[in-house]
């Protein structure tokens, strides 16, 4: 498999910052910023949003966080910060799946792309890990699925 | 957001290892092995594989390792290597999609469940980086975008 430099195009990222709290058994999640968002807009000028979702969720408890609406731009910052209650056995068996959001015409929230980061080897030493993570369009996981 | 400790179930890992070269602009993707694959399984006894795609995929040449299929057990050995010719800054932009599939009744490849790992900060040095990752299961993600 061969891959050429063209294929560097611009792609959406977003950096999250994660720290789990042991004594406290709390897991803090924040959206710091994201990169190229309008690489993955059908439309100009949309609202967007970051979605977070701890998966599997749980039964008893909703695990869906959401920033708020910003205007799509090159670089976003949103710096929101978002808590769970969670045991570090239990954390380590879930995964972080980020999503970006707009609100289509009819006001309905669509997802545009996404990430997905496996918290098993999250560390509870209570240091904070600062990455970022590029983002799936999924109008061309679609397209794929099709071929 | 409160979890409890019962959520602490099972869930199925597969352990990646993933090294850049640069002098030789390889990237090298180890499927080393999986835990607890029999909690995706519709059935027992069926034989499973690691499919492993560089996202999103360059449109000249083809992007997808399979590994060989194992009886699924607690614990599979795959150790199987793949390498792909990629500069460092097209590598960046990836994202590894790593499923498990298993052959249905009809010999079809089925996918069971997996995992994303954004490849925006993999390093260069040449240093291999070996990491448990969570699989999420496709049945679960199903059921919840129906409710």
């Amino acid at each position: 498999v061969v891959f050429d430099n063209e294929d560097a195009t611009k792609t959406a990222k977003v950096q999250i910052s994660m720290k789990y709290d042991e004594k406290n058994k709390q897991f803090a999640i924040l959206v710091a910023q994201m990169n190229n968002v309008p690489v993955l807009l059908p439309q100009q000028d949309q609202k967007v949003s970051v979605r977070v979702a701890i998966l599997p969720s749980s039964e008893s408890t909703s695990c869906l966080f959401r920033t708020s609406l910003m205007e799509a731009s090159d670089n976003l910052i949103y710096n929101e910060l978002f808590c769970v209650a969670i045991p570090y056995s239990v954390l380590r068996q879930k995964t972080l799946r980020i999503d970006v959001c707009a609100l289509n015409k009819y006001h309905l929230e669509e997802c545009l792309g996404g990430a997905q980061i496996s918290l098993a080897e999250t560390c509870k030493s209570g240091e904070r890990s600062t990455r970022w993570y590029n983002l799936l369009s999924y109008k061309y996981l679609q397209a794929q699925s099709k071929n």
